[in-house]
């Protein structure tokens, strides 16, 4: 379909060619009205064990209940195909954390409020998948449990490995979490049982992307 | 190895941290019935010029003017970004749409129509992206647009270019491209104007998407 700078002064064209140039896609506004919320990025940071999955997928939860597009980015769905070309290198998480900040700019773009679930440690990583949602909404979420309890939880028992020396440059153990210094919202979860810090959660968002 | 993302399902764990596992996103099936449509990837392959980013927008709007969840994968909003590490080399070229097949699955996860509109010259890409979709709904979509209509357009001047010899490997020119054999549709431009373009896939998605 010809060029919307296709000089008028063309020879006679084909059917084909009398067409009408579809120069934009749906716009935010559009879908943020159809949608009743905005797009944006909820970005879960926290040590291994923390709560950062069982918060999103309650969050994806909750947000769907109410009406609200809402998906979640996890190691499960990113790295066994998106990432999959990736290993455990510095270079290849930071390029995990990297792909995991377009992707989920591209979802609040869509419309959706994307959640990501990553330990995503390095400050640098994370100043950079704000960066990477430009202007749409993008929300730090520092899920703080004490070292001790995640460690004492070991929901796969890496820290036990870590410690163990069976595994090398385990976040917590033998590789640094650098926490967030201003994190958009932060959550206590040792003083919170996993309702009120959902709660939480949900407050902070539904207020932030509602329309 | 440690893992970079949060576990699902976690063994049993000491009741003072007072956490329900939630082991379950939203499913396809809840996200369908929401919607009323099922999530898909509507692949458009075809030559440069070809009229694919005409029809994917003109399909998105006509599609979230139904009401559906559609989102379009292009050059745009791809290589400035996720894509932004990548050249055109050969190989660049492939993980290029290694990667919009991937983001394209997570979309169609989440319950959108992921339209795509990349040249995607190679059979075996193609069937790559596919296969990165599993069990989701993937349409191969054939924009078949005669080279010399393509060339006439011309609507970016890369064809003059690539004849004149001052851009390289440009499909169509000294670049192959591969039709697909037996696309799930094919539309014939040269024969349909772009309103009939539309609405050939239009009628073919709504028809296989629709719960």
């Amino acid at each position: 379909m010809p060029s919307p700078d296709e000089p008028s002064a063309t020879p006679p064209r084909p059917a084909a060619d009398h067409l009408v140039v579809v120069r934009h896609q749906v716009t935010s506004t559009e879908r943020m009205a159809r949608a009743g919320h905005a797009g944006a990025v909820v970005w879960l940071t926290g040590l291994p064990g923390s709560g950062k999955s069982t918060l999103a997928m309650a969050l994806e939860r909750r947000l769907f209940d109410q009406g609200w597009l809402a998906y979640t980015l996890d190691g499960d769905n990113m790295r066994h195909g998106l990432n999959a070309d990736l290993g455990f290198s510095p270079a290849d998480r930071q390029e995990n954390i990297r792909r995991v900040g377009e992707v989920a700019a591209l979802f609040a773009d869509a419309g959706a409020v994307c959640i990501t679930a990553f330990i995503s440690p390095y400050r640098e990583d994370r100043v950079r998948a704000r960066a990477a949602a430009r202007e749409r909404r993008f929300f730090e979420v520092y899920v703080n449990t004490a070292l001790a309890t995640c460690e004492r939880r070991d929901p796969k028992g890496h820290y036990r490995k870590a410690r163990a020396g069976l595994i090398k440059d385990f976040t917590g153990v033998d590789a640094p979490y650098e926490p967030p210094e201003r994190p958009d919202l932060q959550i206590d979860t040792d003083a919170l049982d996993v309702d009120g810090s959902v709660a939480q959660l949900l407050d902070y968002v539904v207020a932030r992307c509602r329309e």
